[in-house]
């Protein structure tokens, strides 16, 4: 029963190219717009990125080389062992057979310094001295402090204020990695500083965070600071695919042809897309398979929201994206899984579902922590808050496998554990933990902000 | 570069005994003593232990088969990885090879559940149904609750009271594993009551905690509860010899023959042990080694205490242990090692400091933080502070390799990660942290409890 509890590759098996999935969508996404209306040109972002992150970003190229150096820093923690939950399958009684791919043994703790090193190394190698991003709960902040302090970069996070003052552990963690971070909003941008003006008790938001971000990078006259994204874009999903190229290898030697289901979580996408996007590949040319990105009941962006153009902040600063979106002035409900509160998906997701290609579902948290709970006393580990909107779809499919007497191939993306989320498993363990399914009445409210923006006119 | 830096060995060349050091020792350890001052017999502790296990306490057997069912559930995260620490071998530009044994991913974060699910597993063979424990920090008693749920049985864990108010991570850990965790002092036992009744406000101890855990296990009439510790006993350090045995066969994978330095941080013993005795074994028999277990300053059992019998806790309830040894009434002060706050010292790796085969090393708190901060930026990980009393040592020891112009092999233990103790770091990179080396005074004052004491009248 042990043989294949854990499945490694050996580190000359590691994949030496990323796959961009662009070249081969049915349908080509729509081009982000500027303020005018009109395509943005790669040179309009040279102040927020480096060119060679903005070349990736606009590539049609199908597969991209790896840099060796970027290679030889992923080596501490990958390959990544693809895993069979053996145990929970177990519990189940399903015919299933249930594979994991595992991210959470990283530095950080999840999928999120894949893209992380990358980005950082790009800069670096374009004479970028320092990166500037925002956090929420931590996550993506602490995977990039951990980057650019291998790489010799600075680093300067703007973590969200109430995140910054109720969850310390994530900032420590950027400043054991040496990274500055600072509660948004802050005194050290124009941004920050009115926001502080008008509204000094502010508990911030990621919208405000961005913005201080960006204008940090760009109004630094030495040409030297760059922003740093930790989802959405598409040369951030990526550098992300490293994952479901190991995995497919992996199911390979645990003897597997191809999974019937793939499914991972998805708050900008990232993790998602990571995975599944060489499987994506297979479907496209054929390859019978079901693909499933799940989300929050709280903030439901691919299962109830409009396809449309719109700002990826809240504050309208950035270019306008074509996507699944709640608009950007959506303030999701205080849901755990804090990587799953974007209003809107990425651009590439997004049109995976438009051509029905995906098959997004929602989760609510309450059964999302019932399910975390069975893997923690199943299979031993504690995953995300995020991790658990895979989990409990994968349950679901499970159980449906058994019902159907089917011996269906389940993969899906262990994308983070969740020793740095310990408090959520406390309120769901005392019945402190509700549902927060959006009421129709605030998807409305919120969808207004996207009333008069570009409408894409793709298939 | 990479080649080497994670070594895997693939779950069948697990090593499939533990390794018992007691036979190959040159003196043999004095025996435990009763309250009446005689050697203990085994059925004396048939109430506290299942006799299974008290077999392996006095077993003179050099090799004990691992049952299969242990393995199982001990593939969920070993073999461990033998990594190789390249990038602080490069920032300190050293000769010396330093491999380090990753016991940070299993999923309580330390070396801590391989005895936790062999005597789990060993009480459930016996018939027992529940186990008890005390814990101070936290990491003892998450590591036997993910045990005891992933075997069935209930799982009860007094906790220092002081601990449970401030530190609710690894309570949070311990209910999520379906352990019952209460604070200590509690209602629950007798010995708890007169504690509360005297001192309600007390911060409880790990004494008085050992005290009610054993209280509640023997007074179970159905005889289906028994006690369980983390350290110290000859079983115990018996069942985490697996790292060291792993470790073997991983450095001859490297290429390379014998380490020239070992080294383990010690608080009761065990992953210093689990490591360092399957290479005792080579010392014994003439390989030439140098083995170091480190101690914190304020906690110098091994470095400036007595050889003495002592009892192992502070309550004076337990047989009395031949150990180098502070005293039972020494009350370590406030540093962050949780783990390394212990008044004794495993009788088997005192008997290997009095016959000069270990050659233990005291360092301060401070200097191991600085380790650790250079530990994280240079090889991204982020150790426990018990840990950093390792990486203090190999750190010192790599320099003087430099010195010397020699490439020394350093193999150390890295026993757990720190991402439930990113307090201690934060206060640490405030300079809020002190060195506690122990007053003169304060040695003499507490060895005061081991006078009248028989003493030890081995070689």
């Amino acid at each position: 029963m042990s043989d294949d509890v854990k499945i490694f590759l050996n580190e000359e098996d590691i994949p030496k190219q990323w796959y961009n999935i662009v070249p081969d969508l049915p349908n080509q996404p729509p081009p982000p717009l500027g303020p005018d209306g009109k395509p943005i040109k790669p040179e309009m972002l040279s102040k927020v990125f480096p060119m060679n992150l903005i070349e990736q970003e606009v590539s049609q190229e199908r597969w991209i080389d790896i840099p060796e150096e970027i290679l030889e820093i992923l080596y501490r923690w990958r390959p990544t062992p693809l895993r069979r939950a053996r145990y929970l399958e177990k519990y189940l009684d399903t015919p299933a057979r249930i594979y994991y791919k595992d991210e959470s043994f990283s530095p950080p703790g999840s999928h999120k310094p894949n893209t992380a090193v990358a980005q950082a190394w790009y800069n670096k190698e374009f004479g970028i001295k320092k990166l500037t991003t925002e956090t929420g709960a931590g996550q993506w902040g602490s995977a990039l402090a951990f980057s650019c302090k291998l790489l010799g970069l600075g680093c300067k996070v703007y973590m969200v204020r109430i995140s910054f003052d109720q969850k310390p552990l994530r900032k420590n963690m950027m400043q054991i990695w040496d990274a500055n971070c600072i509660p948004s909003p802050s005194n050290e941008t124009k941004v920050g500083r009115e926001v502080l003006e008008k509204t000094p008790d502010t508990p911030g938001s990621l919208g405000i965070a961005i913005a201080e971000a960006i204008e940090e990078a760009i109004s630094d006259e030495s040409g030297e600071t760059r922003y740093s994204l930790g989802s959405v874009l598409n040369h951030v999903l990526l550098h992300q695919t490293i994952i479901g190229l190991e995995a497919k290898k992996q199911l390979k030697i645990a003897g597997e042809s191809n999974p019937d289901i793939v499914i991972g979580c998805c708050g900008g996408g990232s993790n998602f897309a990571g995975l599944s996007f060489p499987f994506l590949y297979d479907k496209i040319n054929g390859q019978e398979m079901t693909i499933i990105p799940t989300e929050p009941t709280a903030c439901p962006t691919m299962t109830r929201a409009p396809y449309s153009y719109d700002f990826g902040d809240s504050a309208g600063q950035t270019p306008l994206l074509a996507m699944y979106t709640l608009g950007h002035s959506f303030v999701p409900p205080p849901i755990h899984a804090g990587g799953l509160r974007y209003h809107g998906m990425a651009p590439l997701v997004s049109q995976g579902i438009k051509d029905g290609l995906l098959e997004p579902r929602s989760l609510d948290q309450v059964k999302c922590y019932e399910s975390a709970l069975l893997w923690a006393r199943t299979e031993g580990y504690i995953c995300a808050p995020e991790t658990s909107h895979a989990i409990a779809c994968v349950i679901d499919e499970a159980k449906k496998a058994k019902e159907e007497g089917k011996e269906k191939v389940i993969l899906f993306n262990y994308s983070g554990h969740g020793l740095m989320d310990l408090a959520g498993y406390e309120k769901f363990l005392s019945n402190e933990l509700v549902d927060f399914s959006l009421p129709e009445e605030d998807l409305k409210k919120s969808l207004k902000s996207i009333e008069g923006l570009p409408k894409p006119n793709n298939k």
